[in-house]
């Protein structure tokens, strides 16, 4: 975590982000925060002894906070001790980027490129179908995360995890020339889309948890339905829209992992691979990253419980 | 078969439906119609041998036919040898009961009753919903079917499938006060509704296959998208709509079954408990009608391959 | 919990139950209880700091005592910390309802109920049986609990689900004709009954846990052995026992719950639908208690865990 | 088959039993028999035209019969067309080894050696509990087949595969010495003692399929209910009954395969290793015979649809 | 099937292949050879009636023949009745491309390609392993098959199937740059390489079938033992090894498809997936061919028992 | 555990091994050593207060110390409070056999038995190879544990599991007269060889872990390659090496389990089957030692999540 590393001295100071926060008594009765609180590189458990709410202001999750305090180690972890905590104001000095998770390419720029992409595409129906989804979720697409808590649950996540698929579905249409190209990429765009609708994020790009939409039908069920509004709304050929329900409901695979249908035809099939692959290159890059060469990590249970191990052999060239 | 028992003297005559069909060509040279020819009661395969084109007529599966020929064994199984064939015109005499499997009820009635309980709803969204979906499709529901091949796959049998749920919903209101009725009726109500777009059905209620949606997508994801549609068409409070959706999807329980949510609250989880309850009844007893007392019948893919008892006990007062 | 409801200026007071009790050492050498207190609205950890046996008294669980003490909290939870404390004696004045979570229902009544429905049973083979075992076992039927932790783990719960059960099998004989009544009812009477030896209950009708021979053959091996015996000593017909011997040995549906062998006719079907779907409802208002409208619960194991949510939509009428 | 090898220079000649039998009409009207008669070596298609009832005499399945015929040879496979046939009589001089494949043991000599073993057991519960069993059976355990078509369907099968079992169960006691060698041995013996009632076996140790109870019930829980019953009987003490009851309850190891609880105390865990081990090698032999060295058998159900292979090295000594 | 297209006026003529042979004896006492022969473009069961071993000469599966007959249709199938058969001959003008399905690619370029890429590879220990198998293998790889019926059975189908894996992965490498190209290519063309030793196939590239060490150990654990002892002989480095037979035993992904560890490094992910894909669009190619646009195959058991769809929705530009 | 037996008058002292080390900072700023300690009789948590690495020296966890301290109970546990520590040192008066689990056997007799029965092997190839790895290990062997942290986790405990084994094969060779009785036992010798070098062990024989081989490949697919470099650096016949390797992958008998292949042959059948049991046995008795009688465990996981009951019923004669 950022802030931790300006420790100095005696204190340390610095922005960071509140994740969690309880008002709790201790034993001597008095008033305390017991809270959470992190930036783009970690978290930190941190305590506001005596806390006083006319004196130090009150507090929720998601809140920018600026704080002063010591570190001190309980049961082998870093702890906060939190002398001085205000808001973030307008005008102070930080960075975002520092904050939060953000996914490694200009948001701005790659939304552009996909939308320029389907501008070309030659199947109107295609293209006014997928267009119509870019241009209504633009500002959204921009922060929202990928996931909760498994891949890509960064700020512009969604996006970021949208476009490596892309970029690999082209490839995969030099490879296997029976592939449809638009209608891969038309499905590759809007498979991921309803999860604005299923995750429920803040400006910043963090997602707190899942919408009630979100657990009572999950992003695919509800992909589905947003498709065939839109379709019927626009006047889309039914038999194209039908295509790219299709794949929307199939891109999981299988039963078990939340598609009631299995991919029937290449484009659906080819979605449907790309995406998992995508989703573990970033699952093992995440994970790698915290250990050294030669190690295991623990098990990950997003990866079916398997250890992932850090071989150490860098690409040539780096 | 019906159409068996007419055997006189010499031979049998009578309606049928044409339910396969093949021109073939005969060792000697000759062609012939391989077909299988059925009724309410069963089927048979029948020949026409030295088939001729314009002597005997074309002939598709679907159609009613009345036929005369001779019964001999072939295989140990019963075979028709056609000597006279013609379509079913205008003013033959012919009873839809006995050619077609239909279910036990008053259609007509059964469809008013259902309309009936719907239209004192309290609930306005409930209500509005519902009876968009029945007026909508009152002419499909009198005579589709409630299944290809398993369970109710008579003509009726969806309204039928629907109605016994209803009932034993309506029982389970009294048992478990804390069930929502509206929202279970309407559940009850719209839970299968897209089986009419899923089962390609004829005009007699008889079902020949799914059609390209149904297998793509499947009635639970396109009852979603009805629903969803109809919802925002009707100005229906979206958390009622939300509600219902989830019934919807949730109702073959599980992801196994096709359901990728299981159901989240009470009126949901009984849906789907009935749903099954009523699909058992009516497999156990369409499986009972064909062995004595006291045998087993063979293995029973629908009832995950148990083979099933007719004990003979009849219940008291028969 | 209602002992805590209590709560005066100073201090707390009330009868409970002792749920689990260790004498500790503290980190001074004193000696303290260690205890967890409860009633039927809840449970609290309980401390009687510098205990002495003779002062004190000893204790065990499953008694009820009288308290005396003051509440605090000790790591977000509430804890109480025993001043007074004494077994409670004939004559004073508690109300064992507050006390132990009671099914709800007149258990004399809804015994006698049952009992006067199978007197009227024609078949006098499952006449025979059924009284039998309702006879022999009237007074834990009136207290015995449903279960270990899941469903129904209250006084008089096992009497409370048989009967839910029972009056959701009547219904089902109007809607599917094609049951045996009588046949039906003895099943869904006698399929739990081998739960009063499988579970260790005391006369309050909590449970403390499996019997040995409930651990090793579990309530549907052992109900099939005690029907055996029952019918070969009651002179019952072999062939109406065996019917009843596989109700209770299918009822749990599936192999992987504890049915060596599937439901092969109607009846056994039915009682094993019933019983789910009266778990299952039970196991959804328990849960769904706790949660306010709008929320969901967390995973819950014994529905395979899913979350549940609580629409807050009252039923029509209340 | 050994009736095959009587082929002379006409005609074959001997005695075979009837496996199955269809009287079935040609196409030319005639009637004929069709059947599969077999004998300990194997099964042959046989017909026998023009049948006449009153000429040839009537017959079913399971009978002894002397039939002359020829052999040729139809879609690859050899069939007997019959020119001969009537029923075995008294005095007719057949082997019955030669008809019926016998397990390779002196019955008599096996059981009395197993009735030797329990008679010198020290506890007198086990002792006479298992005795019981073993006394009330003699007469049926020389002959009943151990299944009826995967492992030990031959006649003597069901003591065959005990007593070999009973073999390596002393072998373990020896090489696992914390195992209770009677409580071992008496389960090994009554584990699969219910197959007597299971399966419907004739006088000549074949059986041709399920009982009703069998099929209701299966021959776990009948013989845990027919200990149950024995051991009220006997006065058996309950605790040895339990110990008993739950090896024959857990003996196939898994709910999958049709114990609804797994061994929980050693004995019961070897009991149920070593009857799955003696069914495996029964089966591997089985298959082995049919193939040359070097070759894979199809796919065996019975050993989860794995290929065997020969790999013909026979072991040093022979 | 190619040959049935030069049906001329009385008969048909060409070359072909005997896929299957065997020589059997009709009702009336005559030898006749009841064979499949096939060309690249499908089968047909052959008659050759009065086989006469002088005057026919002597035949088995694998050989090419030319033959001539008449085509009939027997039971809805084509069926050839040859007149005329003898064994292809040197300086017969026959096209082996029309006999043998072969993979759509230059064979010996592909490997000049493969072995150029691994030249330039700048880890040395990698290098001379993966070209150590290449130049071992050059003969077999240019006409080994892929598989024995699923994906890629056909003349070349390994290369060509271990070189569009290789194609995607660099393309892989592309897009996410955390992945160590020489590795993952190693990876890829050593993944599979055991098959030829798995695989029984004759020169024309046709696989007759598993070899014994095929069935017994199966291409991944043959494929490790390999890399093992090459590794040994090679003096590579034991670590470098270890990642590639990690690659080789874990590219099937999970224990129940073959691979009893799951990959734990993002090269043997990336490899086990775009494995999987390539499989997936071979096998979607090929079974879509031989549907109509709108049309849905049968079920598939290579692809989990879907039926596939074609849309008819070809590729913009064709 | 042995060292808190010497609890005298003020203090405990004695020999343990140190299991887990870490310096830790308390809340009042000290450093101090975290441990758990253990011998063959158990482990206990220990802390040494006030660190000083020049005063008290520096440990790591393996090594052998001897210390003095107190003993109290913290949260229901026991705790040590060191007083006084120093490494183990030459000369020292201490007995391996109660600081470290070891197998019950005296390993250099039950090692020189076993090379003894494979010295009069008939069959050169599986002599020579079988004697090659007890050679190549001998010093490994007489040391090395069986496992992690499941059966047979203890100093010599490979050695042990494999020589009980190797008795009940003996006993199956009796009673199953179609085992190869040298294949069979080669296979028991070599089927666990390779966790020589999948387990990490000290000369203790204690097991630290897994090393990055025993991870990325697991001790069957690593016994596999080393038995194919040994048979051609042996120049075994190679089917003699193949039918080895096969009982070496397949010896876990199911792919969840391990093995990619099941056993195909009687004899890696049976090594299948009786390595299963000699690893239950071991459980059973590992659990079983610490309960009482007519007690159960907890669940165990290694036993598919059973309970296991202490029926307290001991072996006559004993």
């Amino acid at each position: 975590m950022h802030l931790l590393e300006t420790k100095g001295q005696d204190y340390v100071q610095g922005f960071c982000i509140i994740k969690s926060l309880n008002v709790r008594t201790s034993a001597n009765g008095s008033t305390y925060l017991d809270m959470v609180v992190g930036d783009a590189g970690g978290e930190v458990a941190a305590k506001l002894w005596s806390y006083d709410k006319t004196a130090h202001g009150e507090y929720q999750p998601g809140q920018i906070i600026k704080v002063r305090g010591t570190v001190s180690e309980w049961q082998g972890r870093d702890q906060l001790k939190i002398t001085m905590i205000r808001l973030a104001a307008p005008g102070d000095d930080y960075d975002l980027m520092a904050l939060v998770p953000c996914a490694p390419i200009d948001v701005e720029q790659t939304y552009a490129d996909m939308h320029a992409l389907v501008e070309k595409f030659e199947n109107q129906d295609l293209k006014k179908l997928t267009l119509y989804f870019l241009d209504q979720n633009r500002a959204a697409l921009l922060v929202h995360p990928g996931a909760f808590k498994l891949h890509h649950a960064m700020r512009g996540g969604l996006l970021y995890h949208t476009y490596t698929i892309l970029r690999m579905a082209q490839a995969a249409c030099q490879v296997y020339p029976q592939l449809n190209p638009e209608l891969l990429y038309c499905g590759v765009i809007l498979h991921d889309m309803a999860k604005l609708h299923e995750l429920e994020a803040d400006e910043l790009g963090l997602c707190s948890g899942y919408t009630v939409a979100g657990n009572l039908l999950g992003h695919i069920a509800m992909g589905v339905a947003h498709i065939e509004t839109a379709a019927r709304e626009l006047a889309i050929d039914p038999y194209i829209a039908l295509m790219v329900e299709h794949m929307v409901l199939s891109h999981h695979g299988e039963p078990d992992t939340g598609s009631p249908v299995r991919p029937m035809f290449p484009e659906a099939d080819a979605l449907s691979e790309l995406d998992m692959l995508d989703a573990r290159m970033f699952i093992f890059s995440d994970h790698l990253r915290d250990i050294s060469s030669g190690a295991f990590t623990d098990r990950i249970w997003a990866l079916d419980n398997r250890k992932i191990f850090n071989h150490g052999l860098a690409p040539q060239g780096e």
